[in-house]
């Protein structure tokens, strides 16, 4: 039981030293990107994250829900999005994947987020002719998770890819974060992968370029904190503070016996994260249709209204 | 453009001559059962229903919501699915699907059901021991619909039935009916296999024994009325009274301008039908996890809680 | 048991010829306005409308949801809104009155708005310190329906008045329209005051000037037809066209028969009918915003997020 | 900023030798009730909770869900509510107050409750001939939250009760709770009023029999835990096991750092919250029916259905 985390720019900050990762920052005022790119399978195990790049992207005044930042966040994460996709979109097809469980609030990203995609793939199947120019062929599912639906995420994402043959999937999936503050501010990319359930609940198997046969696009936003990680770091920062660092096991031994007495499965999340999760998959979504649809969007969602 | 509807006891009254089916009737005071054969291919594309059996339950006093009379209704489906299932379902592995939309309210049926089926089957897999004793493998998902997904509800069910090689799968669905009134008092049971949307869309690939390989126990609740066979019914009752029957043509006309002109794709729906598909989502999967538990059931509850 | 519309310029249709009524057009292109004026008490009583002026706007094509039509309604109904206050609103205390029952979808237009109004007052009341500019003080009630309740809507928005003495009332609810087209697609706006429960329900006490002492502009948007509209107009087209008027008698009573046959309390709704309530609910919403907060919107927004 | 919680129970346990407080356990095996009397002015003040009785219903098991501790559960709190209402219900007028906000899922117990209540005061009202024997005129109020509406819950209640005129008002809150393992497992009541907003907002004006003139009967269950508590628990834990207490004030700046760092306005919760408020108001407001309706519980129901 330790600090938990699913962002990759935490890790790091955890492992500041650590060999086979680059890593670079920028930032335009508003919005500060880092991005990550783990190398070697050392640092991989090391971290507990596959090889690959991880761009995040973290706007601290998201917090105060200025629309303006909304499009101003919702249009960088379209460009990263673009940059990963790497070839003209609309000679893809996409699936885009919306993990999570929609019956609980801070899981629920995926599943509204799958809810707001344009979805092309059934008209340019059986109403081709409705399309007079071209255009990406996009579905979209909520697998459910395996705690309400007893069959793995990674079995019903597989049918659903033998079928659909998609060139590219995306998938979306709320996130553990070490901090409160980034809840509601910051957004994870990755051509890495990513786990099923990692964000409140096991890890189950990833899906990956490795497991699917197709480049997975994830794109992660912390929505949760462990209780367990605010008590371990507030015993970690008591340690600093009080030299007590000799006495480590000792501590741990205690941050246990909180754990275990106050806070068993629970999480630390914002009061008003029923809205916070509205405007996230607003955020997201958009960013995903500008970058599936460009200059044809407003075409598309007038049609398939 | 006509009178739609997806009750076989509402198509055979509109075909009371039809040879090739068998049927008989039921009542125990509160509920009339009535149970419809069809047996020949001839009947079946008269009728427009797939060769098999069709049992109604109806209930007319539902619709004053009483507990008893759920519980009743709920005790009665339980009987029925346990006959239709054949065997004990301890031994078997069931995948219960909810077909249908869960963002528009009367065709959200099947995902609500879901939503409240216990789900046994990861817990067997990944923790054998936690049953001490013989019990069903169920898992459930909600394949979405085709406007939403872009993929055939037929595409997502197959890959999920590769992987998790159900002995028997339950399908769920919103239907549409001839009369109002049969809006939350009658239960559709079938082993004839069920068209996703048929509700209140398009049809699409059944999904049957035939294309699944795999008995399906299709339950159907009529949640909805087309505005056109309003309109239809109309016109024919007063063909019926005006002796107009001779100008049969010019009120077909009629009909379609009305149809048109007035009502695209209407619903006709009670004001409450948010509650009705509560209460009929309780009482469906009430007796699901019945029938499939039996005497267990309140061991598997408290277990997977 | 007769045609029912909550629409003034459906009644107007309905009596073209009764006196005592003032109508203007106008058509940007992509909305028509409509303004009728209900003059004399003879007008009110025959046509069953509260004098008053009632505009509507309509723009057929928003049941197509392009997003720049959303804007233009959204940007109509606040010039609309500005107008019937009728003086600068960042002086004023506005009471926002959702009416309706958030439990049924088609009567959960008003609960919906109000959760989207930028609410001032308690900030000028508890911290005044923190608009540096004059601003509208805004208060937003849900009152529910009094079947939920058991308390007359009257009472609950009266003890608030009396508390809160708002210089305007806006008052928003679902409407009944003859013509199911008109569904998403028409708002109208009133001086004259509104009945709560006349979209999906019985007529209660008006909140109204004359009831409460303070202006109340009511806006309401037609989400329903009743089932009994749909056959009274499929009987009242057949008379026409059968030339069966010289047996309206007859019609009539066959038209009573088709209705409780089959339709009792039942509505005639599009099936997409919670996405239209999502979107109308932003258009009200935003109008009602704009017209409240003018070029202060965002720096409310802003402060209150 | 310090623990903080709203069961008068946990104060008692961190003042356990205060005066002016007397106590009472019971324990039928499934469920602990403790009985709480605030006797004194000095008790009240130094304790935070006004004068009166709090009795605190804890029935760990609940947390695994079982169906025959909620009815246990449920038929406890009704014999408290009957013992607190004091005489026979079926002559009384009854306002039941849902405090908190739908759109927050911790805090929407009181309106959960609110909408499963069985209203008959307009019935009575309108239609007294429909129940021939005699029955509690009920009725219930979602007032919302001042962030929300602007208005002050006080406001809105004080409103409704000129106008009602009850003989009782039972109003229903989310709680937060020192000690994770309450939420889901306990419920208090109390005949001492309630602070609108004290679970997860600002204390306000309270509903008592003092400020409202009729006797309020407060029902409460714990929904969340100050994250800053889980913060301030740790601290002490460590300073206790460390022998650190010489350094108090020391160890009070560092758990100000920890919580202003990590934590804002948050709130621990279990993930499973929205099934835990959906059980809880189920428990709830079965109670409040059968305290209010007693035998003739069933015949209500189905009246009002």
């Amino acid at each position: 039981m330790s600090i938990y985390t699913d962002l990759a720019m935490e890790l790091r900050e955890m492992n500041p030293k650590l060999g086979g990762i680059e890593e670079k920052d920028e930032n335009d005022g508003e919005i500060a990107i880092k991005r990550i790119n783990i190398l070697s399978d050392e640092a991989s195990a090391k971290i507990g994250k596959a090889k690959g790049r991880y761009i995040s992207l973290d706007a601290p005044d998201l917090v105060m829900r200025p629309l303006d930042l909304f499009e101003h966040m919702s249009a960088c994460l379209k460009k990263e999005l673009n940059a990963l996709i790497g070839r003209d979109a609309s000679e893809c097809t996409v699936l885009v994947v919306g993990l999570g469980n929609h019956r609980v609030t801070p899981d629920s990203l995926g599943p509204e987020v799958v809810g707001r995609i344009h979805v092309t793939r059934h008209i340019k199947e059986y109403m081709p002719e409705a399309f007079e120019y071209p255009v990406a062929s996009v579905c979209a599912i909520a697998p459910g998770v395996l705690g309400l639906t007893g069959v793995e995420t990674m079995d019903v994402v597989k049918g659903v890819v033998e079928r659909t043959k998609p060139d590219i999937i995306i998938a979306i999936d709320s996130l553990a974060s070490r901090r409160a503050a980034r809840i509601s501010t910051t957004i994870q990319l990755s051509d890495a992968g990513i786990s099923p359930g990692s964000g409140v609940g096991n890890k189950r198997a990833d899906l990956s370029k490795e497991s699917l046969g197709v480049p997975v696009i994830a794109i992660g936003v912390p929505l949760v904190v462990y209780a367990s990680t605010i008590s371990q770091d507030t015993i970690g920062l008591i340690a600093d503070e009080t030299g007590l660092h000799n006495d480590e096991e000792h501590l741990k031994e205690l941050a246990e016996q909180v754990i275990s007495k106050h806070m068993g499965e629970m999480i630390v999340t914002p009061k008003d994260i029923d809205a916070i999760v509205t405007d996230m998959a607003g955020i997201v979504s958009d960013a995903i249709n500008s970058a599936l649809f460009g200059e044809r969007l407003s075409d598309v969602r007038n049609l398939i209204a």
